[in-house]
């Protein structure tokens, strides 16, 4: 049997995150976020990818790659969530199992942050976990390909 | 050091999941999800309260008990996610973290589904993840509790 | 061949039918509505229960009840018309034919009386038609029950 | 005791149905409803004028003629349902009961089918009964004649 | 001349009144509002029943006993005030007059807050007056039942 | 201890009230409301100011002057509750408590009577108790002045 | 100089206007108002059209055969002033003086008549002025032909 | 029979019509239009009063004084037509038939001019006509008076 | 093989189109669009019908015939392009290709040209070519039917 | 060359600045910064006056007198920038150039302040730079007026 | 006379064409239908690049360089078509003939890809013409650069 | 005293200024209002970078950078100001003053460019003064930067 291959996709501005301590986004840098993933999904036994992009069409291009590269997807699309059809599109194309993550509780910040069209296009999401979000998209992605749901 | 006590409080329907399994809420009943709760709470050696209602007064009830009686809740409010304030309300008045569960994943459902005004007043939500959601939620109210988020 | 059952349910208010003749509901009481209904199901060989309550709680309850103890079920949610999502749910689930019934001609009274989500849960609805409406509401589930549509 | 006029107005593409029974609106043609809603009025020793038009100007013709010559109609306005005011104005100035009828559930349809304006118009409607929705609009229309609702 | 009885009807969460003295609702308890009342309504002259559930079917009981047992309504129905359809139609069907409460100004906090459509149903309202605001309300329901407004 | 010092301020065509007894304000006239506020804060031993105009310029004007020669400010806005941002902010500068009358129930008029922008920044609300309302309104102010609430 | 020349086209249902005095149109029937209209224009030495239809493709016909055959037109499109873009494409294609007239102050009546999108293609709107409303028209329209506005 | 009297009352900025002969409002004063005023009514044998005022206040105390002083008014609001809920009451409390004049067609400019509140609390409207619709609405309200409609 | 059958319908004032060339819809006459239309079918071995009605219940019924009389359609309902029902009922029960034309570009017009129920049931739509659209329409449904899309 | 002429124009409570330093506006007085805005425009060698009112009225008036007696405006308009349509419409009607300054950042603030009507009759806006706005416009507006932009 | 330049511009996950048959977008690939345009453009002489991006500012690049290095544009935005003011920014800035082409038939698709504002800033769309609609376009677009249409 | 660093970002299609005069950018190219920027900046002793690019990634990561290698931010972000969250995300990491520039006044324009949710996250914001509001900009936040506001 070979090992899961896992892509993380992160958004603009996420590679800020532990920058501001005093922000919705707590003081882990994505670097350590990324580091804690990577444990964690050694723990399944499985491979990850974990990036990060500004640009929308570099997360395109990632989330089109995995379709033949990876078994499953997380993505925390950032800013991107609230409005980026060509992630929805991409992701809708996916034919795999995809978690979202939002890292702070988007309810409790403004309106905007709401609702995200992305979200439709997963297998479920995991909201206002911080960082810790990561790793129980893990766990539910890799239950959902190993059919343990 | 006392073990950590966990209510989880389900609303109304919630006590036909596993009866059509060609719902969007799978072939678990919710007494098997609930055993699978108990088991996972106790490998945290946590104990857990599980119950369901279809009255709205008696989750509220529940939730108030859980302000002495609980250190943190995990709530699946089912209908009562879309409009209740006074769910709303009253986790508002808990003072303790709570973990929000949808079983399926409402964005792929009507838009009534879309919004809950009560994730605000959570900590965070778990959404799409199926009957493991509950566990998802299990361990990220456990780290919570114990700071290692 | 046995009877068929049917299960009228009625929600909160609706107690006070025929108290105030000069209110919209004319001057028939639930009860004097309740023996008409027993009239015209005994003509068509079926049982009846017919029930009222002011409790969400309760009326999901009833619901839940017809999946295994009514052939349909004949619903006049009164004020949770207009917004019960766990009735909604309930009646989702029942698998078996049910009709709504609106006492008044609710297109003539305040506009959030204009829309109910229950109404895409059920086979059909009778509106504006007075208490004859129950009558009819019984004429139309036993010919769906008995595929005479 | 002269017999009880009652005129069946129908609106546009109502002459279709039956064509498609895989359609909404099941494999009776205009004819045959036709046909049973004489014979249901016939039982009521009243007469029956059932006719459809694709014009709301001669539906509009109709329902003035039914000022003078008829004693209720029963109008199901199709596509016309949704937005005719020529329409609701028509039934407005009928000054006689009034029943409509929508063959199939408008609620698990199109959201611009929720919502008629005639409806505040007629005394009551009969929604998603199927073809058998006309007949009950002439019992509930007969009733209201006759003083028995 | 007998003396005059009132309800006062208490909504969800209004039980937690005075138990978190940081929120909007300032450290005097439910208890102690009560007993104010009943003081307030002694120096009238006027008998005092006040009452708190989380049950919205139960307040529309109590609603419904104040059409025979009480001469006027003091309603703070909390959460409820912002949907509870049933809890309109019961105070429109009170045919005595009602004073609603709201203890905080609603209009300082959230949106959904904004708007009572119970307050179509009640003579008037006293809003952010504190829980000095139900001893308003009996003084103005008394005027109002002596005629002296 | 000086007497308390209270400004009432009246809106656009609060002058007419009572030259038509048949419209939603009844039959006292301003003068008459006058005077019982001015008996009502004699009884605290308050001194009163009892203004109106149709300018929003001078009401703006008197809200401005309460900063320094009133210790409290009760205002009924009339047609300027429901627009005026001037008004608005200058009771946010206000920086004493004011309380809002509105002498007929709101509620019960046309929706763009619904919603008061002003009401946030006010202290809270009378409404619908007549011209009653400006009584109880003095009862608050004084109680929240003394710090008796 | 030859005689002016004006149409005069009323839309669906108001050929009942006068048939029923206890509406909001008054008991003057439309031939009383066509009568007054030929007098009005006699007055000016003007010949006049009279016509009303049902139909929205007559009406059209009539505003397009206006393009040779009117000066000016005078519409009161009935129902059809709210919805009719075919009004609307027929009037602006008019290049001549046109007159709106509503019979009833639509701003009184319900709000789907407080709008018409025909009135962006006329001259202006004589609103309210009962079946006098046709006869200023007339004025305006030939002062408006003749440059003497 | 003593003579009719009528007051106009002009809103903001209507003091600069004529100004700018190539706005929306032609060439002619307010002045021009205030003598042409004056002769229309003198042909009826009525006295006129033409005023204008850029203060909201004014315009409610001419409305005000209007109760004893005339026998019917004429208010082109201008800007105050589209929020002044202070003018809707003034004119609501008038008693005395009214119409509202825009001189240019409103419905031909920006959205926020499409609907004037006040038009409801007048009996008619002349929108568009230009000057002329000073005259019309002269004509009209004369006609009222005389209950020559 | 038979020759194919085309029918081009065309709504109201799409006969006005070319008289006046400084519109949006350019010099060529609805004769001469037909003609060209006409040579392009010619073009394929098609045969043609290009007919043209101001009245909805004409276009109906032209798309009934359709279903037995033609092998596809083009329609260009021009102003019933916005909200015609019907003809969105008759182009769903067709159950053959269609394409809609709109001559002119309507995302440059007004907003209420911008949406078109009917899109939803065609196969596709031509917009903002001009006269040519109807050309490629042409071609469009010929590929349709001859399966070479 | 004359010396250019600049009206700058302060709306409802802008009087207030400087009173409250914990406020939004800081801590200069109007005065002060009426005193900044002459030495900036005396270093351009203009003229300013610099004024304030509460009534919109004399807003008015100010900005029509500065069609003569002004080279270009600078508004404040406070609370009235978000609905005056007088402010707007005299401001259409100026003839020269003007510049809006909001002293606060109006996009931090409550919703009701995004949108400033009168922003479209301007030639540019100066927002959220403090009492220094002021001086920025009238840099802007007297490049604008020497053509140097 | 030189050949005709036309630039193709395709937008994100445009280059998934034909990846999954079962899908919206048939079974071509994105460089089976550039070679199909090329077939057809070359049919007209013209020259053809064909391009695709999933980056919005490459495709803003592109839509740039066609300023100088085109004779016209053919745009199929995908996701961009819903929400990008840079690629409508870019169209307008153009100047010279553009078609916008959508594969599929939006108009059966989520409310969402209803509307496109880069339609105001076309000449004209092509949508639900499957592939073909680059060719439909081609030939649309050399008919606008020849003066054919 | 170290010189002060400022950073210049423009977004899509500002490349393009000065290209069009015709349209509403003016006639200076980019490279022009750089060179003026400069000089400006150089007259405070501060340096300048002025960059631009079409690409939303491009433009975070220069927002990123500014976090430690400028003072202060002056932001044009043209069409990606109406609807970047990313931008939004990133400026309000910034934790330094930033000014958001439109050169035209964005309120004469379409209604989709009125509100920008970026302006959130800036100090203040110039509109409408054209390549000038630039320096106003410089201006502006040197002056927040020494304090001198």
């Amino acid at each position: 049997m070979t090992a899961l291959r896992i892509d993380v996709v992160n958004g603009p501005n996420a590679n800020l995150y532990g920058l501001d301590p005093s922000g919705p986004y707590g003081s882990l840098t994505l670097a350590d976020i990324g580091a804690r993933c990577e444990a964690k999904a050694a723990g399944f036994g499985a491979t990850l990818r974990f990036r990060q992009s500004n640009h929308e069409g570099v997360l395109i291009d990632w989330i089109q790659a995995a379709r033949t590269e990876a078994d499953g997807v997380i993505i925390n699309a950032a800013s991107l969530s609230y409005g980026s059809i060509g992630l929805l599109d991409a992701l809708s194309a996916l034919g795999k199992p995809a978690f979202q993550v939002h890292v702070s509780n988007v309810f409790k910040r403004e309106k905007l942050r709401h609702f995200s069209p992305l979200s439709a296009a997963v297998t479920g999401c995991i909201i206002g976990a911080g960082p810790m979000g990561y790793e129980l998209a893990i766990e539910a992605l890799v239950a959902q390909l190993r059919g343990e749901v």
